[in-house]
């Protein structure tokens, strides 16, 4: 018999919540046959919801949640106080063995802490790094940490490389994954405190392919499958990038449309334009995984729609059917026996 | 009678070099009845490329220097012993006081070290920050700091601050130009433990206008003029803001030429989108002053051609006319006033 992977998901607080979380979630079971969905919400409006859709029953339960955690709540106090929010509801059925995983569209930093303090880091780990997957030239990028910690140590980047590459190898399929950090030059004597001490660090890491320091302007080319750097930096290179790009997007946009004879041009580009942009869309990836709790914890954009939904939660699937977590554990008994 | 401004223009060490100065040179003084350039380089090879053109002898000349400095040479070692280059002996010249400032396309990690050690910083002044001009969607940027000053202080990023500041009013003409630190979050109690210290500071300083935090993914938008940053940071937006609008672009003309149909569309659209392209052009704007030293030093990009060459000189023109150093000089004495 196969295993079956059970995922939480928060349907509330994204901009399209509950249509198109619980849309996704209904698509999801459709296409996996191993695959449970609990959905948490104001029971009232998610059955509403479901009842538009046809699908297999006994895959998709309901988890009444009257509260929700918006993106203007503080997230500390969040988590703390809003007991019958469905993030907190969901976040703690993880921590009790009740499902694999989680995946939500809400409050980022209210994820960030859920995550930690009611899942839980897995023993051995000091810091659980968000780890968000980045399209680039050739394909996607894993930019480990864009989460909440700042000012972080190099034990900590050390062991974001070590997660960050098994999961690109096991759940994204990268084959030997090239890891890399992220600094202001190529050469080794090149960069900040942090990074010339973290530098020697990986370069002895066995069980990593490490490349070594990557520049920024090379990041957008996939000069590396997993690309470390503390969280101040690696959310700076995540928000730029969506920025510039979406501004890049739309300044383009505007001038193909700005005269009669390059609108019609514009026509004549789009379909090329949109297979190109389209490798570019981080939504096919499912958005940014929590890594080194004891649980999948997935950050889905806050705009996400129902085929980020779908691709998070069979993220969730192939963390579990690979066992990333015992891959971690194994990991971390290896670096003990050193 | 009006005032001279001299300017030493290195003509080594770009990819273009010497050809692409010695041709923005005699742009320049062409343009500007007030600028004289001493060119320095190999005296064989500068007189023959400016044997190419007509101009005011009077306003070139040249200085021989027979060695340069590479990309490939260590700063800090290339600035001690290459007495000959024509970066040393251009930059000497600025300390003593033979010209008001230097314009190179050379070594960026030369350029920092020799800006520093030989022109010298400003008495008061305790790190001199990079600063380059980054086009937005509705004009132009300056991001303080991108230069080698990793692991800064509080104290420093006040400085940029201040200077940065300066320098967008009266080099680049914004008036009340709005000063922003670079965050990851748009709340006073986010960030990492430099920028918690530094806002409180910035907030209290009267001479600047503070609007606050910017997140990384506003910057393309040009939410603030003076974006303040340490110099790590600053690197990487500098490094991914080229990097990922060259791949975009890349990609786009890829996409847009690789059909017949498609092809035809793209002549269509691409006198627009040439205009639209041109307004992100870095070139426009000559480069990026290393400000806080004894006369103006400016970096060129390794690639610069003439007309970056021309406006990097006009920029030191503005610099001394508008007596830069004077006006940061009286911002460090109410400092100290106060």
């Amino acid at each position: 018999m196969s295993v079956v992977t059970k995922v939480v998901l928060d349907a509330m607080g994204g901009d399209h919540s509950p249509g198109e979380m619980v849309f996704g979630a209904v698509n999801a079971v459709k296409e996996k046959e191993d695959l449970f969905v609990y959905i948490v919400g104001p029971q009232k409006v998610l059955e509403e919801e479901l009842g538009k859709y046809e699908y297999a029953k006994e895959k998709i339960e309901i988890v009444d949640a009257p509260d929700v955690i918006t993106c203007h709540d503080a997230p500390v106090n969040a988590i703390r106080t809003m007991k019958n929010s469905s993030m907190v509801i969901g976040l703690k059925m993880v921590k009790e063995g009740k499902a694999d995983g989680f995946v939500s569209p809400g409050n980022s930093g209210a994820i960030l802490v859920g995550g930690q303090v009611l899942v839980g880091r897995m023993k051995g780990i000091e810091r659980a790094p968000l780890a968000p997957l980045v399209p680039n030239k050739n394909g996607v990028s894993l930019l480990i940490d864009c989460g909440a910690n700042v000012d972080a140590r190099a034990s900590h980047l050390v062991q974001f490389a070590q997660m960050g590459s098994i999961y690109m190898e096991h759940v994204i399929g990268v084959k030997n994954p090239r890891v890399a950090i992220v600094n202001i030059g190529a050469e080794e004597e090149k960069g900040n405190a942090l990074v010339k001490e973290t530098f020697p660090l990986l370069k002895e890491c066995k069980d990593i392919n490490f490349i070594g320091s990557i520049e920024a302007r090379d990041f957008p080319y996939g000069a590396a499958d997993v690309v470390v750097t503390e969280a101040f930096v690696g959310n700076v290179m995540l928000k730029l990038s969506e920025g510039l790009a979406s501004m890049l997007m739309a300044s383009i946009k505007e001038a193909m449309t700005s005269t009669p004879v390059s609108t019609i041009g514009a026509a004549m580009v789009k379909p090329q334009l949109k297979k190109t942009l389209k490798t570019f869309d981080a939504t096919e990836y499912g958005g940014a995984p929590l890594l080194g709790l004891n649980g999948l914890v997935v950050k889905i954009h806050g705009s996400a729609t129902n085929k980020e939904v779908k691709n998070a939660l069979f993220q969730v699937e192939t963390f579990k059917k690979q066992e990333i977590n015992n891959k971690i554990k194994e990991y971390l008994l290896s670096e003990t026996a050193e």
